[in-house]
């Protein structure tokens, strides 16, 4: 006996993440709604089920989208506007005099940018941390990806508010505008240690509490950091961060760079995530994370790029690739951060970074956010191992199909929500605008 | 007066990598033969000729084919065959058991498959050691790239020769035969310091003294390199080979990763060309070349993504974010490794490593050697800067077009040479017989 379901899906191979980290070959996704409702070989799939709908995609690799575990998606205007500097000049001179101008269509355009480049690029799900963050919302609403977002919340006034007060207000704005929405969720974020004070830390714990949300704060970026809490606080980000109630299974931190190990293992014993940012770390100089020392420890690390000026794509395939190249080299040990460990953290654990069960997999119950990479492509062949491709030899350019929810967004070269000579044009018009605002 | 040429190219970008390093808008390049004969803006260009044909690309960033200074082309095939290994465990339990096996086919398949990969992803040159090389010219002069090649001469048998006496008549041999290939040019290509005996190594300075060949050698890849040179030599490996005469402005030294500074002032005095594999010595955990302290004394860098096995991919452009990137987070500086010092290194510095003057920029005089990359790919917009967009946001897979001495090889996804579904077919079917052979 058959059962109905809305989308067959059939490739040559499926990279599931499962539990036993199968891969199957000649295989058959069913699904129905937004979910997946079973997995296994092409011919066991077509047979139990009688699908409204077939898409068979040939010879490629189905996999999970993956999950960009920290980002600030409207920064893709700032790409390129300012590379190769110090920290402090890079930030004063170039990105804060165009953030002070920031507004609501600027943010949406640079979102929806950000949105058809993960899109295009194989990202399906990502966590955003800036400011005016509904109109992120509104662009992640168009795009059709899922989203764990969150106004960035600071001591002093932004662009989105003229104090905190009002700040903690838009937040529960967002929340109940927003919470119904089957991709957007919402998180509280504080921005960091030393943009926050104890008491907005603690307020921001506290409504994270009431509302039942995660917690994203950027933590342990630098050295500089520490030293600026140590002086301020009289304790290193990771304590102070702690004493705040912080860390918890509710909270995803970025960075977690300058950390002593005493500090990661105080992460492990919270269940606090760590977003690590390989690219944007390295760039800006910023340090390597122990990643080695947070695995061997069970911390839950995801992959995220950070915002476009500092990485300077959203491009998690990279991303990963650099995550496990730079980990090998620095412990001076090849066997350090394999890939399957990495691609663990850009689909796994970055679910577990947007605090959801139901994404990083393809498997019965998950949602249905997958992508299809081309395996033609002559960078993936031949095709030994799907899971080395994935971390060392794609480049995202070969995904071929993006679907979020069992809804195809990207096919082939064309976008299916987003009308994408459109927003080239807009893009156009606005470079000529930030360009203004540079010192 | 207009002048005759074969073909004027149009692009909305030119990035030239000349002396001064112009960026052109709305620009013009003439090409008689396989040459570029003039550069400058559209109109300018578009009034001075009357072209044969003519090529308006439109949208797209035109740049220097990127040139890929170290590289083992035929072990395409191998990718991702092993990983996260020990290098003695990936060397003898994986590469040596299948290389054991190779034949002209084989060796032939993988270049073509290189091929294919480097035309799409940007590099229109590169230099390549392997054994068979004779197989890897001929995929090169179908393909249409551009090669400085060389057999691999060991003191031990190779698939190619019975004994070293033998290999070098092969180099002689392979220099006869293809002296006279408009793009296929040979050099002298000892494999290391631990694989060969001073005699070899001078035998290989006198042979490229007499045929006025390049030498190109694997130099300071490990400090295990550096123990075993010592315990054999009594010498590191870079003064062992300059007392055997070797360093000169005619070698190329493949990763210079264990290296004092005392003796990369001897690279910067003998002239001695420097080819840089960050991926391979990342994910081998070989150790970071002193790049820095390179540039700053003067040695020519170039880029290489060595061979798949060890990278996975031959990708220049992530090469050059791995470059960048790693350089900064190294030396904790975020100003080390500017984007257009990585970029002068892939192309200009890759014109020092293949030992020639007319190739990595796009000028009067310059072989028509050039690629375009697509600006309206969504992680290539908006367009700030030119340069940091090819070093830190393309991943190779923008190229829409690539030209080698003025012939277009790769356009809008069809290759022009390379019989491409073959090729896969090939590939595909070559797979098995690789896993047969691994242990
Ligand atoms: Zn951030
Ligand atoms: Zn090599």
């Amino acid at each position: 006996m058959t059962t109905v379901c809305d989308l067959l899906v059939r490739a040559d191979q499926i990279l599931t993440q499962n539990p036993l980290r199968t891969v199957i070959e000649q295989g058959g996704i069913a699904i129905t709604g937004d979910t997946i409702t079973d997995v296994g070989s092409w011919e066991e799939i077509s047979n139990r089920y009688q699908p409204v709908n077939t898409l068979d995609l040939g010879n490629v690799l189905v996999m999970p989208g993956l999950v960009n575990a920290h980002t600030h998606a409207a920064m893709t205007l700032l790409r390129g506007v300012a590379d190769d500097l110090p920290l402090m000049e890079w930030l004063t001179k170039h990105i804060f005099p165009v953030e002070q101008h920031l507004n609501r269509d600027f943010v949406e355009l640079g979102a929806l940018l950000a949105c058809a480049e993960m899109t295009r690029l194989g990202t399906t799900s990502f966590c955003d941390m800036y400011l005016l963050e509904d109109a992120t919302y509104s662009a992640v609403d168009k795009a059709g990806l899922r989203i764990l977002g969150g106004e960035g919340i600071f001591m002093f006034p932004s662009p989105a508010y003229p104090n905190t007060d009002r700040g903690f207000e838009i937040v529960k704005e967002l929340h109940a505008k927003w919470k119904n929405h089957p991709r957007i969720s919402q998180s509280v974020m504080p921005h960091a240690v030393y943009t926050t004070t104890p008491a907005i830390l603690t307020r921001c714990r506290e409504l994270a509490e009431e509302l039942d949300l995660p917690i994203n704060i950027h933590l342990g970026e630098t050295p500089t950091e520490t030293e600026q809490c140590l002086k301020a606080f009289g304790k290193r980000p990771v304590p102070y961060a702690h004493d705040l109630g912080l860390l918890s299974p509710r909270t995803t931190i970025a960075h977690a760079v300058d950390l002593t190990e005493a500090e990661i293992d105080l992460l492990a014993e919270t269940g606090t995530v760590v977003a690590h940012n390989p690219e944007s770390n390295m760039k800006l100089a910023s340090g390597i994370a122990n990643i080695p020392y947070m695995l061997e420890k069970g911390v839950r690390v995801s992959l995220g790029t950070d915002g476009a000026a500092s990485n300077n794509a959203l491009n998690m395939f990279t991303e990963m690739t650099s995550c496990a190249l730079l980990h090998k080299v620095h412990s001076m040990d090849p066997t350090c951060a394999p890939a399957q460990s990495v691609l663990d953290m850009a689909t796994l654990g970055g679910a577990a970074a947007m605090h959801r069960q139901d994404i990083g997999s393809i498997a019965p119950g998950m949602k249905a956010d997958m992508i299809a990479l081309d395996l033609n492509a002559p960078n993936l062949l031949p095709l030994h191992n799907p899971v080395s491709h994935a971390v060392y030899a794609a480049t995202g350019a070969e995904v071929r199909m993006t679907m979020v929810s069992g809804e195809v967004l990207y096919n082939d070269g064309t976008y299916l929500r987003i009308d994408y000579p459109a927003l080239v044009a807009e893009i156009r018009a606005v470079r000529d605008w930030v360009r203004s605002k540079l010192v």
